[in-house]
């Protein structure tokens, strides 16, 4: 296989997904210098700035923040900075920009502004070279190396990985229990990434013909059913959508037509009874129902595709990979190049 | 035409929001109780709560926060407090509910959460005996009279409209300006029912058989495509998708098949230019294009639908009005009824 064959790109990157996760855990020196700027200036809270797949890893990082640090955490509206041209933040905010490529002006901007108003600034990228690494008073490197397929797949948890291991050392988790609890999460990918690559196959199938899908998930979650919907739509063309369960009743269940695919994520204790209780609604509506959990007794082939005995705020690390692979698969059923998609670049410079 | 003909609840309350908006700016003693508990506590913050429709109310007035008094706004999480039992708020924040029926318990542990820290607290519902109401420092009424339709319309842009006189109070603009731009705006909000009532039906025939859609605008008025993706998919089933401009180009683009029809916002100067940038995207994948804007020269039967001489921070009051009418006219073409959607209730639950 070259790595011209369609998805191969893609295939690679999301294999090499837990080897990148040993090594950024050895990156302590970078997670320990961002978390002394948190520790040292104590603040009032927490802004994430991001776009696309970055902006559900920022997602995430706003629900973890909260339960974990007990801290007010947002996401920002780049283009309060850009189009409005305000200066919003505060000198006692810590204001994070997640990028992979950490190249997108909208992101330079909102740094550019947090810094003229005084906030303390970290930057997660996977280029030390980039505007934001360097407007940054702390970089974090994601350590993913250099991600050539154009759908996100290994810097995407890299940037799951990198700022739950900054968070957990805010929260003054010693170093040495970090690093057994990434070697078990690398274990637990690779089980993942060998299950999910014939299972998703079987799922691909049997929405081979599908126009429509939901991902539909709750609290740490609800990131995975965003970059899920994403995937889907950039590499396969669906109108996907993801959702948190106490949103999608709000009408998008309406979109649920007969037959079509919804992935209801159910791996995390937290949250899962909320999801658990849409599925009389969706199962009335016809829906072809995929639970993705920990569960290998309940419905659907993915029922027990993820590990049981993971933290909640883990599973979203591992709880992506049936759907990279999921998206691979039901791309190159569909005759389509996911590491190519029609008229998608890898940069995206938004102003 | 009775109460139980389709569509005749939602065509009525479509109509009726002019009115309501006048009836709105005479409820002065609440909005300036309102502007009063901002402008003497001056919190570092306003954190906005809300689920579907006053969701995207939300959002617009984290944008308007932002850009009018250039404090931090942010959209709060309520399962940090449900979910996973966490104070999050300070005491120098406000946090502000919205929701038409007042009731959502999620909602209504936020607020008590944001009590038990001391932040100051303000509800915008429509019923004055809710949960919300009761519990807030200050509670604004929407003065939309009842909604008996299940997809929200005139409690949307009641809640807009009430976002914008508070923020705009606690700007300092004078009441009399305030009134005289209202009694304006409802006089536009009749032009563009009048206007739209005809082009809707006509966009409704073109996109009989379409199965997904997607509605992309920036700054205030992804409020407003978040909103429009809602309704159609609430009333019509369709997949329908609201995006930001900027994140559009992350991957979601992708999802425009040939013949999706696809609604870009164009009525604000703010924002306009990164829309009008993803034209050549949208032709080069073959979409059926609508621009909705205040340029009736342009391409497109909406293209002429709004008022030229209009805030920007005003549009979205009346720019969501020619969505409420696709919505309703597509689903009484497509034989379903807009005012019961199969399987939605009013009041959504969720905790």
């Amino acid at each position: 296989v070259t790595s011209d064959a369609p998805g191969a790109l893609m295939r690679a990157e999301i294999a090499e997904q837990p080897q990148r996760w040993l090594e950024l855990v050895q990156r302590r020196s970078a997670l320990d210098a961002a978390a002394a700027l948190v520790t040292g200036r104590t603040p009032s809270s927490l802004v994430y700035a991001a776009r696309g797949s970055s902006d559900h890893a920022a997602l995430y990082a706003q629900y973890l923040t909260q339960s974990l640090l007990g801290v007010p955490a947002a996401l920002a509206t780049p283009s309060v900075s850009t189009m409005f041209g305000r200066d919003v933040f505060t000198s006692d905010m810590c204001v994070v920009a997640v990028s992979q490529s950490g190249a997108s002006p909208d992101l330079v901007a909102t740094l550019e502004s947090a810094r003229r108003r005084g906030a303390a600034t970290v930057a997660f990228t996977n280029d030390a070279a980039s505007p934001l690494a360097g407007l940054a008073d702390v970089h974090v490197p994601l350590a993913a190396g250099p991600e050539r397929s154009i759908a996100a797949t290994k810097t995407y948890t890299a940037e799951l990985l990198a700022l739950n291991l900054w968070l957990r050392a805010v929260a003054g988790e010693p170093a040495d229990a970090t690093e057994r609890s990434v070697a078990a999460l690398a274990e637990h990918g690779r089980e993942v990434i060998a299950r999910s690559a014939e299972l998703a196959q079987e799922v691909a199938v049997s929405m081979v013909h599908a126009d429509r899908t939901m991902v539909i998930g709750r609290g740490y979650s609800v990131a995975t059913a965003r970059e899920a919907a994403l995937k889907l739509m950039e590499t396969c063309s669906l109108a996907a959508s993801g959702w948190s369960a106490a949103d999608a009743k709000h009408g998008p269940l309406a979109s649920v037509t007969p037959g079509t695919p919804v992935f209801c994520l159910v791996a995390e204790s937290t949250g899962r009874d909320s999801v658990d209780a849409l599925v009389p609604d969706l199962q009335a509506r016809g829906a072809q129902l995929h639970l993705v959990g920990s569960d290998p007794g309940a419905a659907g082939s993915l029922a027990g595709v993820l590990p049981a005995e993971l933290d909640d705020a883990l599973v979203p690390v591992v709880g992506i990979i049936p759907f990279q692979q999921l998206a691979l698969e039901l791309a190159l059923l569909r005759g389509m190049d996911p590491d190519r998609p029609l008229g998608l670049s890898k940069v995206t410079r938004t102003t």
